[in-house]
């Protein structure tokens, strides 16, 4: 009988090939044309998890189906629930993807397909260590809960009910997810921080029909010229916002974590070439790191008005409207902001226009604190599966998932990212390194057992 | 024999129906689907001018034709060219007319049509007052020279090809257009002051692609926060521009006129009901009369960028653009205006934003002198034809080819608008007062006795 580092080694190519096997069903969950492909994912992993001796549920909660997975409890050690998703975002635009979306194709390493990263190969890597134990060792040295979901890229509607409805059932002690990315290759990652979102919508109303611009401008308020004279005062020109109270709850910044983000290896002429920019801006005083990873920010998504077409046409626009996002530091409350915003924007709002702000959604920001043992743990964990130790990161993206396990089940999250940033994730060509794949399936192995020596 | 206002009333249902006829050819300029009924329409025209008497010409110049048709010299009167256009804009949006754009339909006395004013209908009034004269006295008082084209709504370029080619063909003392609007019902005006424009193009380029706003949001420049800044720092809070110089070469308003303008009964609070909106705002110290007509104003045409769908979706946008136009007083300069208007983009263009200015077409104001024995001769027409003595008005619109009438031909224009200014002109149900139409025939008819007794 193989040992498990043995196992992991024999079972490279069968992994891989479960792994194409699952990215090959296109489990779109916004598009209701691909609903039977959905069902057809959740019913791969049900089979795939009972297989390895898995209490296996399929959870129907009014969406997609959740399963849901649970390993035996083991006495003095932590219960850990993972949590990934199984569905996907569109394709879209298929004309950009070098080979087809759903037809994983491998090539210098990576293997390119919808979800290759986000998320199916990152969870696959859990459920892949857990049969490493089970196979080997005929059990795992701690209780594992595993939460799959199929709404992830809809906004986890049935997940966030059964949080509600069955919080007992998900009781653990730490959650883990691997839906983030490695600072870079081969700098492996944990990210404790990750910022909160307040989205809103900004339409505004003038004349009751667009109006010739040269027999009425200048007599009656713009609505285009109005937004954007709004949209220019949310911010100075460094992008520092500017809504009264905005950075009353901010958490300064720690001198270690300055220090520590100071201490990574980021080439900022590599990432300008990456986006393709000649040069960035924002915040004064802080670096792109910083900015990226620990400063609220705001961020107009989408704006529109009046005529958009070819050439030139002499209108005054009847409406016009903004999408725009604030990206929230822990600590920061969601509310006051958007009562602050409110209060701005009501104040900048000329006569002759009607004012509508729709709050869309927000969720505030989450830290782990660094000095659990449960990211030792990890860490201990990465440094073994990946013969690096990780660094530690923040992450300018929202998981609101997570600030719902803290909510719901008072426990931390573990964010141990294989991916890397330049995977696509949501765009065409979407990778993942196959290397990151097995090298993730180690850490996973090792971390169960690093948790184990925690204790309940 | 009858005399001319006999004629004139008798031959009412004739004219009525002739521009009925002229009506219902669809004759879409900017539609190459309408290319037929455009030429229809011309040579509906030129068979009505040359059964006149009167020396008529098809001029193909490139584009859609312009009909030419003059009168004999009259020793000792002034030639007047008289302007007109015989094609119409498209009659979208289907719809939300009342009834069919090309089958004129009369309601409560108004011709509804696309084009009824704008501009066959108003166009047709000097083509009937010159027949009436024709028919009764044999002969006109004053040399016409017809100048009717079939560009109007697309730029003009044949008819700007003939006034570089043939500036001599049409030589005059002076032109005529009717082609605006009275000052509102029972109020006829002599518009004497069209402002002129400079409209431009914004595009600014961020990365290279759509990034997610969490991710790098706060460190890269995001063009549509940028193009909202750079639209917003166009005017301050009340309209006025703030690119240096833009005021340097407007000519004050003259007290006499701000009396006129003052003394005019205009309803501000219907003005505000008309267009739909509970207040209006504009530059400081300026009535709205003041600021629609005589005072630069700048508006977004048209503002784009980003996600413009339903939802959130948390984009940092590639690209963002916007239309905009200033609205020029008589004397400011385009070219100067532009100039600097491009300084003060490109000082405000942060790094990582790539910025493209467009200068799509400009032209500057015109204004007729007041006292000009033309403006007193079409005074005087028109208080005879309308029963009522005109008032002076100015208008916020452009004209550009009365900019080239003067520059080309060295003389001023009479803008003699028989419309009103609901007669919602490039929109849907479009319309034309009937009474307004003969008033507008007998002023006409006044006009060419009025101005034979100046002279040439």
């Amino acid at each position: 009988m193989p040992n498990l580092d043995q196992y992991l080694d024999q079972q490279r190519e069968q992994f891989e090939n479960e792994l194409y096997e699952l990215l090959r069903i296109p489990s779109i969950s916004t598009d209701s044309q691909h609903g039977e492909d959905v069902r057809r994912a959740a019913g791969w992993l049900v089979d795939h998890l009972s297989n390895l001796g898995l209490t296996t549920e399929l959870i129907e909660n009014g969406g997609h189906p959740i399963i849901y997975a649970e390993s035996a409890p083991v006495a003095g050690a932590p219960t850990v629930l993972v949590y990934g998703h199984y569905d996907v975002q569109p394709p879209d635009p298929l004309d950009q993807w070098l080979t087809p979306p759903f037809e994983p194709t491998v090539r210098d390493g990576n293997v390119y397909a919808r979800g290759a990263t986000d998320d199916k190969g990152q969870m696959l890597t859990h459920v892949k260590s857990a049969q490493a134990w089970l196979q080997t060792e005929g059990k795992l040295p701690v209780r594992l809960k595993f939460l799959i979901e199929g709404e992830e890229e809809v906004g986890s509607d049935s997940l966030y009910r059964l949080l509600d409805q069955s919080p007992e059932k998900l009781e653990c002690d730490v959650v883990v997810v691997s839906d983030t990315s490695q600072f870079g290759p081969g700098q492996p990652a944990i990210t404790y921080g990750l910022k909160g979102i307040a989205y809103f919508e900004l339409r505004l109303k003038g004349p009751k029909q667009e109006l010739h611009s040269g027999t009425f401008g200048g007599a009656v308020t713009n609505p285009a010229n109005t937004l954007a004279r709004m949209i220019a005062a949310l911010t100075d020109e460094n992008g520092r916002v500017q809504i009264p109270g905005f950075y009353d709850d901010v958490i300064p910044l720690s001198d270690q974590e300055r220090s520590q983000f100071a201490e990574l290896a980021f080439d900022e002429a590599a990432f300008m070439q990456q986006i393709g920019v000649d040069g960035v801006s924002g915040e004064q005083g802080y670096s792109t790191l910083e900015r990226r990873w620990a400063r609220p920010t705001c961020d107009v998504n989408g704006i529109w008005g009046g005529y958009q077409g070819e050439g030139g046409k002499t209108v005054l626009p009847a409406e016009a409207g903004a999408k725009f996002s604030f990206r929230l530091v822990p600590n920061q409350d969601t509310k006051k902001i958007a009562e602050s915003l409110r209060q701005m924007l009501t104040g900048l709002c000329p006569p002759g226009i009607k004012m509508e702000l729709i709050d869309m959604h927000s969720c505030p920001g989450v830290l782990v604190p660094l000095d659990s043992p449960y990211v030792a743990a990890a860490s201990q964990a990465i440094e073994r599966g990946f013969g690096r130790q990780p660094v530690f990161i923040r992450e300018g993206g929202s998981i609101p998932i997570v600030t719902a396990f803290s909510e719901k089940l008072g426990v931390d999250t573990l964010l141990l990212g294989w991916g890397l940033d330049d995977d696509n994730t949501h765009g065409p060509n979407e990778k993942f390194c196959l290397a990151d794949f097995h090298r993730g399936i180690k850490a996973s192995a090792y971390l169960w057992e690093e948790l184990s020596k925690i204790g309940q």
